[in-house]
C-alpha cells in the first residue's frame, strides 16, 4: 500500500503498543490513546470516553487496540458471583467489552472500508494455571470478532491478534508460561500490519 | 457404566432439557432445576439460588445445564455500553457467568470424580445474521470450560456441548439458521450421555 492512514492506537504505552507503534508508524500516522502518555485520553472501560476519544481523533481509517485487563488467579480463589461482584470478571468489562464498545464505536465513525484489530490471547486454546478467566475473555473476543465481521457496514474489516507470551514478558509472565515458546513483540506486531494493511476480515491471527 | 448417578439437570423443562432427561432418565437419577416445573426452583443469573438449589439436591454425581438466555439482534443495533446496560451483554449475565457460576458451585458441592457439562452452541465458530452476541458468549464458554478443566479439583470433570440448531427448533430459528444442517434434539442429548458416563474432560463435544 502507497496510501498512508491515518490509525488510532489504542494502549500505545504498553509493551505491544510500543511495537506496533513501531512498526505501522513507519509508513502511517498513529495516533495514540489511552490513560497515559497518549494524544487522546481513552479508559477502555468506560463507553463515553471511547467515543470521545474517536471523535477527537478526526477521520480514522484504523483503530487497533493493545489494551484490555484480566485477572490471573486459581480456580479455586473464584467463587459464584455476578459480574462486577468478584475478580474472575473483570476482564469481561475490561478486555472484552472494552474491545467490543472500541469497536462498536469504530464501527460508526471510520471512514469506508477501514479496519477494526483487537487483541485477545493464546489462552483462548490453550489453558494454563490460573488462566480460566483470561481464556473466557480471550476466547470471547475472538468468537465475537469473527462474528461481526459478517455484519459490518460500509465495507469496514474487523480481525483480531492472538499471541502468545512476548519474549519481553517473561521476566513477569515467564512462571504462569512454562514451556511455551516465546515470540519476540516484534513479530506480534508484524500480524496487525498484516491485519490493517492486508484486506482480510473476520481472521484470528494466531501469532505462537 | 453400571452406577446409577445422580445428575442434577438446569433447565429440564426445555427443548433439550427434555431430551437429556429421557436419555440419561433410563439409567440414572434426574433431579431438575430451574424456573419452572422443577424439583427445586434455580435462577440461572443469581448465584445465591445456584448454590441453595445444589445444597438441596443432596449428593450429586453431575450437574448439567441446558439452559442460559442470549440475545440476537443485528450488530447495527449494538451501542456501546457497559455490561448491565445493553442487550448485547445479557447472554454474558446470563448463558456465560450463569454456567460459569453453576461450574463453581459444582466445583465445591460434587462428588469426587462427578461431572460438570454446559451448553455452547455453533455461533462461536460459525456466525450469522444477528448472532455476534451469542457467538461471543458461546465462544466464551467454550475456552471457559477448556481452561477449567485442567485446574478442576478432586477427579472432576467438566465439558461443554456445542450444538448447532435443533431439528425441533426450525420453526422458530429457522430463519436464522438458513443452509445449516439440524440435528434432531435427541443426538445433541447423547453427546451430554458421553460427557456424563464417559470419562473425558476439557472437551467441547460439537454436534453439527
Amino acid at each position: 500500500m502507497s496510501e498512508s492512514l491515518r490509525i488510532l492506537l489504542v494502549g500505545a504505552s504498553g509493551t505491544l503498543g510500543k511495537a506496533i507503534a513501531k512498526e505501522l508508524g513507519a509508513r502511517h500516522k498513529i495516533i495514540s490513546a489511552g490513560r497515559n502518555d497518549s494524544d487522546f485520553a481513552l479508559d477502555i472501560t468506560d463507553p463515553v470516553s471511547i467515543r470521545q476519544a474517536l471523535e477527537k481523533a478526526g477521520p480514522l481509517d484504523a483503530v487497533i487496540s493493545a489494551t484490555g485487563a484480566v485477572t490471573f488467579a486459581p480456580l479455586a480463589e473464584f467463587k459464584a458471583a455476578r459480574i462486577g461482584e468478584s475478580a474472575h470478571t473483570l476482564g469481561l468489562e475490561s478486555k472484552l467489552m472494552g474491545q467490543v464498545n472500541l469497536a462498536l464505536v469504530a464501527r460508526d465513525l471510520l471512514r469506508d472500508r477501514g479496519s477494526i484489530t483487537l487483541t485477545s490471547g493464546v489462552l483462548s486454546e490453550h489453558p494454563i494455571a490460573a488462566g480460566s478467566s483470561a481464556s473466557m475473555v480471550n476466547g470471547a473476543v475472538d468468537a465475537f470478532v469473527h462474528a461481526a465481521a459478517v455484519e459490518m457496514p460500509r465495507g469496514l474489516r474487523i480481525n483480531v491478534i492472538s499471541p502468545t507470551v512476548f519474549a519481553e514478558s517473561m521476566d513477569s509472565y515467564g512462571p504462569f508460561f512454562r514451556g511455551f515458546v516465546p515470540v519476540p513483540v516484534a513479530r506480534v506486531a508484524l500480524a496487525f500490519s498484516r491485519s490493517v494493511e492486508g484486506l482480510e476480515t473476520g481472521k484470528i491471527y494466531r501469532v505462537y
